[in-house]
């Protein structure tokens, strides 16, 4: 009971806004302190700090602007490390809108949020197809392509001239002034970062596999050709590691995993599965795309989202499969959260073993041959939109079987290296797009993650752009940002016996352990 | 006997240079941290800095120089205040130097140097004439120009372009490129440097008279539109109000002043008397042309210095004067230090008395009466280069002799501030172009500055242009800047009836108290 003033003091703190009035004090004789210093003399109290720096153009600006204003001002500012910047000023009257862009720069799609900088209200968002996939879809085709003559200037063109072209849409939209965003936050992965700062990713693909720089900071959006305010700001998350992006630092901000005492996991679902492990004292990361087991990666599962594409599965009571597909279209094929709803309904209903294999005698009717392989209808041609049958191919489920396996091996080789089991994680973070749409009871009953209570689940949704949405809405949240970058602990996993012996075991349904999933053991009764 | 070793301890620091060598490890498997952060933790210890920024430029720069220098790179760092910048990187074996540009901005005169930013090493000077001359020669014309529309842009542009213009005479002198230019260091008044950043100086001579900026600080050339490295920067001295500015700032650091247990004083005479008082402890400082009995400061004196000046005056064995003219040519007129030698000299063999009056019954024959003002003939026509009669006037003494009583009124009164008298001086600076021109013996001898030993007397010559070069040269220098823009307190000269009763005592010569000047009275016996 002496415990009650304890769940305020997690709470977290009400943000503290870039955006501060201030009040000077009018200079005179007595007290002959220039403009620019007399300013930065008020704001350092507030920002608790012993210096601000200001652009020339700002220096330019305060004279005019404090006396105007009848030296009521407001001031933007925002922090790098240690170092503060007085990024604009305007007069308090001035009823124009400082605001912020925070940007989920995908290999694949690029989200824009506009934020209000002094209120911290979402203005809208946007997303538009990173224009990089024009030379690839993939990041190897897009490295290799910086090495053509003017690739590199070329590929980085692109994402910029984009940016530009999407700021002025949606600042059209919104009806504001693109002059009007003055700070921006950017959260890619590491190779998308360096596309988007016009830096080499060459060595990033090529042993040892190092990025040209982890720690890319504050940038002027005019030095970066982005056509916003003149001072504006760009902050740029940093990356671990070549495999280990900003937009998981943003993702580990976002879930606020590494402010809480509980031990938690975070696990982002893309492309790789990257997983990061840990709690206000210590963060261990993983990339989970190493190793020729997990070769895949789990994202190979199903096709990519779109109209007509089943993403939901269940058995309906009298024992046959129902299908949900994207916008109610006609099915045309399933996508990775429909495959993992539908292998566990599979598996449920007896229709593949504990090894992922199709039974043949049970839906008989449902099984095709193709080629000397087995495949099961999920959606005969007459109710497909493709006037084919829509089926999954036991190489799938192989497929599957495998992906699931590596994932939740992941899961158990980074618990164990810090000396816990999956049963002591206090909150399972769910991350990125494909994440926020698995079932987690579908996922639970095939093993691909740790059998909790379901409400341990949390999916994050874009916590990329989340956690660069934080950095705009709260001047503390920055500071974590490095408090992440320089306390994580990157981990190679190490795909020794151990690691195989794992796999191995995790290669069933739900496990060669049954104990590890006693509510899916229940379930199979 | 025991203090031997303290001689030692008051020397000098060698000076650290902004050029760094390094030999980086290269990356490897286990040691994956990015080109970027690589180079800053080599930077880290030599520099004793938790953080080094780098620019865009850098960044892109660093991932194929430290591999084609296989890892033994040079680099060029500047600091401001806690900050860190890596400016420029280049391979050990590349032999271009790094060069930075002392800049003494003066009102009249702009003076460079361009030193060798590894060795320390100065490889010329050139000046010219500050462009915005064409304005108006003196501050109040300049700053009322720039309330014209447009003309604040176009007398910065003025001086912006001169500075271009002379980079390029200067680098093609010294064969070397403009790109290899990548610091440079100004120092100017209070106007001047706001006028050289494009910041409007409209306040500065408005009550209660505020400078836009006190501490200017770091700027990228590029920003200035300075034509030479792209990443080079700019430090500009800060100024301790309109009055008072970084050119007096940067003559501080190049006396020493501030590092000696002695108190010192520091007198600047140019178109104010500029004096600064102080050691190790405390720095006390005064611009002199305050209040109505110092109007036309001390350099209404004469006349600019040019061919034919007379510069020098003495008494011949026989009584007749001599003189020496700039270049030696026929005599034209005479400049400040020549009037203070010739006043010392009349003085000396009766021409004028203790108030200053040209005495008639002494070298009558000299005497012309003009405008019913007695004039005293120093050159006959027979031998000037003018035709005429070279005179001066007894207004023109009369107008020395006050100025002379400021001056010395000014120093009586900061070191009666701190509770001191002259005679406590250990050392006497002598800066600007003027002062470097005065004989010291002749300024006692008319009373202008105390009756110290002569070695006490130090001139510093363009101490401005010294003082930038130093902060060019030893990377240590700079943190003086901040300590001494810090600490010094700035007095404005209180005329009440205290420094009046100083200043008609002093309007004698040497004074009325001739106690204070032992040396000129047994002169005089």
């Amino acid at each position: 009971m002496t415990n009650h003033g304890s769940s305020d003091m997690t709470e977290p703190k009400s943000p503290e806004r870039w955006v501060v009035h201030l009040r000077m004090t009018p200079p005179e004789l007595k007290d002959n302190t220039a403009d620019a210093e007399r300013l930065v003399s008020c704001l350092k109290p507030i920002l608790k700090t012993r210096h601000v720096d200001l652009d020339l153009f700002i220096m330019k600006k305060i004279p005019r602007i404090i006396r105007s204003a009848g030296y009521r001002v407001t001031c933007l500012v925002f922090k790098d490390r240690d170092r503060w910047i007085l990024v604009d000023i305007k007069a308090q009257d001035d009823r124009t809108a400082f605001l912020g862009l925070a940007v989920d720069l995908g290999t694949t799609r690029v989200v824009f949020r506009l934020v209000d900088l002094e209120t911290g209200v979402s203005l809208g968002e946007s997303s538009f197809d990173n224009p990089q996939i024009a030379i690839g879809p993939d990041i190897l085709t897009r490295i290799h392509y910086t090495d053509q003559k003017g690739g590199l200037d070329h590929i980085h063109q692109m994402i910029i001239d984009s940016f530009n072209l999407e700021i002025e849409k949606i600042s059209e939209k919104a009806g504001i002034a693109m002059g009007d965003i003055s700070l921006m936050a950017v959260a890619g992965n590491t190779t998308m970062t360096h596309l988007f700062l016009g830096i080499s990713p060459h060595f990033i693909i090529r042993e040892p596999y190092i990025p040209g720089i982890n720690r890319p900071g504050l940038h002027r959006a005019a030095e970066l050709g982005i056509n916003v305010n003149p001072g504006a700001r760009v902050f740029v998350f940093p990356n671990i590691g070549s495999y280990f992006g900003g937009d998981l630092i943003a993702g580990i901000v976002y879930s606020g995993l590494n402010t809480k005492p509980e031990i938690s996991i975070l696990v982002d679902v893309g492309t790789n599965a990257e997983v990061v492990l840990g709690n206000n004292d210590f963060l261990i990361a993983c990339a989970g795309a190493a190793g020729p087991a997990l070769e895949g990666g789990v994202s190979s599962i199903g096709m990519m989202a779109g109209p007509g594409v089943i993403d939901r599965v269940w058995l309906n009571p009298d024992g046959s499969l129902g299908v949900h597909t994207i916008d109610e279209k006609p099915p045309v094929g399933i996508c990775g959260s429909g495959f993992i709803d539908l292998a566990a309904m599979l598996f449920k209903s007896g229709a593949i073993d504990i090894r992922g294999r199709i039974v043949s005698d049970k839906h008989a009717s449902r099984i095709r041959v193709i080629d000397e392989m087995n495949h099961l209808v999920i959606v005969a041609k007459e109710n497909s939109g493709t006037g084919e049958d829509i089926c999954i191919s036991q190489a799938s489920l192989d497929s599957l079987i495998r992906s699931k396996a590596a994932m939740f091996t992941i899961l158990e080789t980074i618990a164990l290296n810090v000396g816990l089991t999956l049963q002591d994680l206090s909150v399972f973070y769910v991350a990125g797009t494909f994440g926020s749409f698995i079932n987690p009871e579908s996922a639970i009953t095939i093993g691909m993650i740790p059998d909790l209570p379901l409400e341990t689940y949390k999916t994050l949704g874009n916590s990329s752009l989340g956690g660069a949405a934080m950095i705009l809405e709260d001047r503390n949240a920055i500071d974590q940002v490095d408090e992440i970058r320089n306390s994580i602990t990157y981990i190679e996993l190490n795909v020794d016996q151990g690691f195989m012996n794992r796999f191995s075991g995790a290669k069933f349904i739900p496990h060669t352990n049954p104990e590890l999933f006693p509510s899916v053991r229940l379930q199979n009764v």
